[in-house]
C-alpha cells in the first residue's frame, strides 16, 4: 500500500513549457508544419514526459505479466490453463511472438509471474512475484481481496522501477493469462457502466460468446463492484496481471518515461491506472488496434488513437513492441532533421560555390 | 524501350509453392494460427517474392525521385518550384523527413533527378538522370512525349537495378515534385475513369481545390489519354517522377525483391506499373494511409490495405520508410520464433529436470 501511495504521489504533469519549445522546434524543421502528423505529436509528448528536447528511447523493455483466472472453471476459454505457464516461460526464453517482434525492435522482454496457477521451475527465467495461485472464480465470489489487488499493482510498479534503475527509458505492457479478456471486459463494463454485451468479444477463442457475456454479467451482479473505486473493481472482477500492468503504467509516469500499451487487455489496465491518477494519460502511447470490440471503446476513453492496423490478436505485448520503431522515428525526426533555416543556408552556400 | 521490355518480360509470378510452405511454417509457430495478422501475411508474401523461407530485408533503400511539372503555371500549388531543388538535395544530404525516418530504420535514401526544372550543383549528391527540365503544362498540351515517359520509367528501373546490384534487398518508393498530387489525381482519373472531383485533394497546399479539379479536367479533355495505354496516360497527364517510381516497382518485381510504397503519389505510380504488368501487385507492400482522398481509391484498386494511420502527408517516401520495421518484425517472427512443437519439447524437458 505504501509503494502504491508513494508512486501515485510522485506522478507529476508532463512539462507543458518543454512541450511548447518542442512544438516550436518541430515546426521549424524543413517540412510543411504538421505534415508528419502523429510522429510530431509523439515527439512533442516525449519531450513533455522526459523534460528534454534531445529525445532518447534507446533502452526498451516490454514487461509481460502472467496470471491465471478462477473464472476459467466457467468455460469461458477454449485454451487450457497450462498455456499460461508455457507462454510465460516462452517470454523468458525468447520463444514467443512478442519476443520475435521485440528482438527486431532491439527491446528486451521481462517475464513476470504475478499469479500463475502453478509453481514454475526455478530455471524458467520468469521473475517470481506471485501474489496468489490465480484469482478466485468471480462468477461466484470476488476474484481477489483488496489487499491482493493492491499487491498486484505494486508488483508491476516494483518490476518497472527495477527496469528503470537498470537504464530502461521506454516501457511497454504485455500479458498472458487464459481468460483475461473475460476479466478485461468485466472491468471495462463495471468501471464505466457498459452492458457486458457491448464490450465482450471472442478473445483467443470461446465456444459461445453469449455464455461469456452471461458469466461477466453474473460476476458483476454478484460482486457489485464500486465504479468509483478502481481497486474495488480490479479486486472483484479483474485479474492479477491487469493490476500488474496498471502498476507498470503508474511507474512509468512516476519515473517520467513513456509507456506503450498493447491491445484490449493492456488498454483496460491503463484505464485502471488512469482512474487512480488521471495524469498518467499523458505518459501513455497507443500502438495497434486490437480486434476485440471493447478495444475501441477503451482507447476512446483514454483519448488514444492506435496507429497500427495489423489485425493482430496475440496479446503478450506484441502490438506494443511493434510500435517501438515509431517512437525511434519520432526521436530521429526531432534529433537529426535539419531546420528550414539551416537547409536554406546550406543551399545558398552550395549555389554560391557552384557560381564561383 | 529495350530496358522496359526486358524488365517486363523478366517479371515472374511469386512462388506459390514456397508461400504454401511458409504458411505451414507460420501456422506451426507457438501462437494461435492467424493471431499475428498482417505480420504473418507479409512473411508469407516475402517468402513467395524471394523464394526463401529464411527471410532477409536487412539492406534497405528508399529511392526518392524528383521532378517538376509544367502545370505549375496554372497555380495549382502554393509552393515555389525551388522547393523541388532544395528537397532533392536535402534527400542526398540526409536533411529531410524521409532521411530522419530512414535513419531510424537503418535504410539509405537515394536521391534522383528524373526531371527537375533546374541544373543542380555537381556537389549536390543527387543522381543526375534528368529526362527533361520538368514536364510541359498538361492543361495546354501533353506533359511529355511517349519516348520521354518510357525513358522516365527506365530511369527508375536503372536506379533500382543498380541498388539491387549493390546488395539492397528491399526498396521503397518516394518522391518530390511541386504539383505532383495534381498529376497523380489526373493519372488516377484518366486510367480508371474517375471524375477528377472524386480523386483530388489539397496536396501540400492549394488556394482553391475547385480550380485544381478544373485544371485536371481540362488536362484530360485536351489530351484525351487512352485509359487502356498506361504509358499514354503517363505521357499526357502524368509526371516524370511518377514514371520513375513505376520503374522502381517494375525493377523490384523483376529482381524478386519486395517494394514498399508510400502514400498517394507512390500508389498511383504503382498502379501504372500494375497496368503494365499485373504480376507486380504481389511484390508490393503498402505502408501508411495518406490523407489525400484519392489514396484510399488507389490502394483499393491495388487490393492493398495500408497498415499505418499516422495522419502523415509529407511524401518523400516517409511513410514507406516508417513501415520498414514492420517488415523486420515479420522476418524476425519467421526466422526466430519457436514452433509449438519445439516449445512443448522444451517445457517437458525443464519440467522433468525440476522433478529429478
Amino acid at each position: 500500500m505504501e509503494l502504491l501511495q508513494s508512486t501515485l504521489q510522485a506522478i507529476q504533469p508532463v512539462n507543458k513549457e518543454i512541450m511548447k519549445q518542442a512544438r516550436e522546434k518541430v515546426d521549424a524543421l524543413c517540412k510543411p508544419p504538421g505534415s508528419l502528423g502523429k510522429l510530431e505529436q509523439i515527439a512533442v509528448q516525449l519531450a513533455g514526459i522526459t523534460e528534454k528536447l534531445e529525445l532518447d528511447v534507446s533502452n526498451k523493455a516490454v514487461i509481460s505479466l502472467a496470471a491465471d483466472h478462477g473464472v476459467y472453471e466457467e468455460n469461458v476459454s477454449n485454451n487450457p490453463q497450462i498455456v499460461t505457464v508455457m507462454q510465460s516461460i516462452g517470454f523468458a526464453k525468447g520463444f514467443t511472438g512478442v519476443c520475435a517482434i521485440a528482438r527486431a525492435a532491439g527491446a528486451k522482454v521481462v517475464s513476470v509471474d504475478v499469479g500463475i496457477n502453478a509453481d514454475l521451475p526455478e530455471t524458467s527465467g520468469v521473475i517470481n512475484k506471485k501474489v496468489r495461485y490465480g484469482t478466485a472464480n468471480m462468477a461466484k465470489e470476488p476474484a481477489m481481496s483488496r489487499e491482493e489487488a493492491i499487491r498486484a499493482i505494486e508488483v508491476g510498479i516494483e518490476v518497472a522501477n527495477d527496469q528503470v534503475k537498470q537504464g530502461v527509458n521506454v516501457l511497454a505492457t504485455g500479458e498472458m493469462g487464459i481468460c483475461n479478456t473475460t476479466a478485461s471486459s468485466a472491468v471495462l463494463a463495471a468501471l464505466f457502466g457498459y452492458d457486458p454485451g457491448e464490450v465482450t468479444g471472442m478473445g483467443a477463442g470461446v465456444d459461445s460468446i453469449q455464455h461469456k457475456i452471461d458469466v461477466i454479467r453474473r460476476a458483476i451482479e454478484i460482486n457489485q463492484p464500486n465504479p468509483d473505486d478502481p481497486i474495488d473493481v480490479l479486486a472483484k472482477v479483474g485479474g492479477l496481471e491487469l493490476g500488474g500492468m496498471a502498476g507498470v503504467v503508474l511507474s512509468a509516469a512516476a519515473n517520467r518515461i513513456p509507456v506503450v500499451i498493447d491491445g484490449f487487455i493492456s488498454t483496460v489496465s491503463a484505464l485502471i491506472a488512469y482512474q487512480l491518477e488521471p495524469k498518467v494519460k499523458d505518459y501513455i502511447i497507443p500502438s495497434h488496434m486490437s480486434e476485440e470490440p471493447g478495444a475501441k471503446i477503451a482507447s476512446e476513453l483514454l483519448g488514444l488513437e492506435p496507429m497500427l492496423n495489423m489485425n493482430m490478436r496475440l496479446g503478450e505485448g506484441s502490438g506494443a513492441a511493434l510500435a517501438f520503431p515509431i517512437l525511434d522515428a519520432a526521436c530521429s525526426m526531432m534529433n537529426t532533421m535539419t531546420t528550414l533555416e539551416e537547409s536554406n543556408q546550406y543551399m545558398q552556400q552550395i549555389m554560391e560555390n557552384q557560381r564561383s
